[in-house]
């Protein structure tokens, strides 16, 4: 997204304009542009989806009519930007150049190959320029702040992580070893911790409160480790909530590094003109 | 509800009175009809709501004149609101007329019709009414504090649902492949990500950690990939939290009321002695 | 709680004791009792707990007997309760005094009647005399500021509650209609919506994000409703965390309202001797 | 990990050497020693896991060849780390002496007894040293502080989860006692509360919303408390997500690290001219 614009002279005019009208979002020819290529993808990603429920199964040559009609048209795009950037071949492997050219792959490959198709959902991808919105709505300062709040919580985050990630590989065999059959030799139903990655999957699950209820513990013990698992999980999670909520009043109380120049007191608001102390112009 | 009181001269002064009574909460009668509306709402609600109970079959005869009681009070009382307002068009035609009428049509058309009877339960959103009882219960400021903070926090809410719904897009047809019968050729269970709407429906309910378990991954990579997203999930879904914090901190950090006698600027420090706007004296 | 001490010349010295180790937790002796009562009741709920566990069938007369047990020592407690207060009537018919009774009459009720010792559960409720402990471990004051954060915000819980049991109203009848057999006429599977109050109690299941999948949307539309109910859910439900905290942020945040007589300065930290702005004694 | 360095005069070179490498991270060697060990107690871990995966059985003899390759270099540290302590025995019988033997046993007691292997999971607990990544990444300062944060709410948290655990002691039996068969006489099917122990499981999996779906309530009553009880879990839970917050917040919330040259006393204000404690300048 960081192609600099290539100067006018360098470039004929509709090369330039076309660069305009597809990388910025500043006039209204490139609004409009972008607005149309949400839609457009969009509506691909919905295609893409009807596609796979069985219940619209006589609808297929529709939804595979309105595919071929999305793929021509990205097509067209994609041969436009590497037409307009003054470097192609960066833009070409840059990560959306690539994201753009696996969206429009699969549905040439499926005329050669079988089963292509299936590579289609590839195209979802491309549903990340949905946070272009945010240039569009004037959401930058807002999306700029979430991401200065999580970016400062970072240190903290890594940290959170890494003791959910040890408490896991400590729960999961610990779990695996309690229900397992060896433990448990009269009981007939079979234990539903198959293997420690499964049993690891299944402290995920658990300590992040998601509890999809497809492996559970079965024996006594087994409950109650997994009780103890939810109390720990439940006070270790807590705590990312925490930080982010601290970044984010601690950017709102932002005031001014500005002193006084006569009474040299600080803590100024930020719309502050006149110092709050002694009344003489900051 | 903001319908402005017409003059005493212009109605007659029962039609006056009548209006003050339905539409306004200030004086005793209207706090009366008001609680009374308020039940026979609750009591609609907890009809219908029971008649669908099969266990509660051979009480339907009661519920049934229950019904028709209740629904003959609301009508008289959807006439009498038509009667004592300025603009009964209006009125009719506002969010809160549409829901008075249908909450009463569906009873009178089940008389017509077999079947219209279970559109009765359109008669809940009548509930949305509740909210009066702030008003009854002094408790408008918290509410309207509580829509402000909501408010202030609408940007963010926007990007943050953004990410959550291009994560969405991204995972639900991720998992579609990765549980895909053409992925695990082997396999003897049958993939229940059975379309790319299910697995996006799935990927909500895990992000959100709900996680009903209808819907689970069976495959190694798949549960490797559901961890992951419940893990960006997870660190996705705190966010919000502390945008809401850290706007009720900022509410809650109370400025000076007093304005400046001079430019009558506002939101000064308690502390200030000067106005930090014209630099005079507070 | 609240019995007040009765002035040692008109009780007998030995009542005025026992009502000290009894009703009081600052003597050695109070503080005695005290954990011996808590570990009595614990001990209690243990073995009435333990009695319904299938697996241990064979043990039960011992249960019987650490029951019969404890049920005569509370019984003797309940006795000296009754002998050293100065009002037996008061303290019986007060709601800890009700517990008490009711704690150890389901053992002698099953001697009568078979059947009354499924009512010794109801001695669980005893447990409510755990609060003590914050007496014991002298975390009284963290106890009462916890209770006064979430009193502070008692309208905004209400506030929050009335939203919730609004959207519940709302959606559960909704869901009923959408996932109906009558809105569904092709489909094999029942519908798991099967009254409306059971779609009320799966629509709080939901927007907690409890989610235990007993009841689960089957259709695309109910599937859709669900996914909305959800996100509504989780931006309501973010609300009241964000009160408590602010609350709390609040409470931290205390400064002393005491100016300075020399300055008249303010906003000095509670544990302040001097004038930050000018040094003079506070 | 808090082994005193020995003094170079009392232990040979080499073993003051060694004691740097093992036992500190602060040096290229013992920075290079600790990645290395963190990434075979990570193969290690990853090796016993995939053991247990049942679809991985024909490759079990490559896994058992890296597990006696790890077993024997863990032996050989093992061996070092008594070698160049000053005290082995201390170490032997401190916590993390105990979890190195631990981790070693179960492969060699395996060439003594068949079943010994599966005991090979305790070696998960050596993953507790994920915890020095903190060093290493130079986290220590966001480790403290998030430390800090959880010691400093220990209070509130005790006060939260002695809550917590009598409301599980009370809603437990309480709905044992509701789906309990004898309560309802008619129903065909089993209640799923099949004891008081699995109905308080179920209390806690329900008030921390984790909410597996493997006990649910069925009956109307049982679904009633069971919403009561999500209600009460859900108000409960959000307190200590606000300790958190509001402790972090009160971090971020800098004072002066400058301390009085009079009394020494710290924590004064960032704009405080004179000590808030003895009235001299600062």
């Amino acid at each position: 997204m960081s192609q600099t614009e290539p100067p006018a002279s360098t470039v004929s005019s509709w090369r330039h304009r076309l660069h305009e009208v597809i990388f910025e979002a500043d006039t209204p020819a490139g609004k409009t542009f972008d607005v149309f290529l949400l839609l457009a993808i969009f509506a691909s990603v919905v295609t893409v989806s009807l596609e796979t429920v069985e219940e619209l199964e006589n609808h297929k040559p529709l939804f595979l009519r309105i595919e071929w009609c999305l793929t021509i048209l990205f097509t067209i795009e994609y041969g436009m930007r590497l037409l307009c950037v003054r470097r192609p071949v960066r833009y070409a492997t840059s990560f959306f150049g690539v994201v753009d050219l696996l969206a429009i792959l699969p549905t040439y490959l499926s005329l050669l190959f079988t089963g292509a198709q299936s590579l289609a959902v590839i195209r979802a991808l491309r549903f990340l320029r949905a946070f272009r919105i945010f240039k569009l709505a004037r959401m930058l300062r807002e999306a700029s702040e979430l991401r200065k709040a999580i970016w400062d919580s970072r240190g903290k985050i890594v940290v959170f992580l890494t003791t959910v990630v040890t408490v896991v590989t400590i729960a999961g065999p610990a779990m695996y070893l309690v229900e397992s059959p060896e433990w448990n030799p009269g009981r007939e139903v079979q234990s539903q911790f198959t293997s420690i990655p499964q049993a690891m999957y299944w402290a995920i699950v658990t300590m992040t409160t998601v509890g999809y209820g497809d492996v559970v513990p079965q024996t006594a013990l087994g409950k109650l480790l997994s009780a103890a698992l939810i109390m720990v999980g439940y006070s270790l999670i807590i705590v990312p909530t925490g930080f982010v909520s601290a970044e984010l009043v601690g950017l709102k109380r932002a005031v001014s590094t500005q002193a006084c120049p006569h009474c040299m007191s600080e803590g100024h608001d930020l719309d502050a003109k006149y110092c709050k102390r002694c009344g003489n112009k900051l």
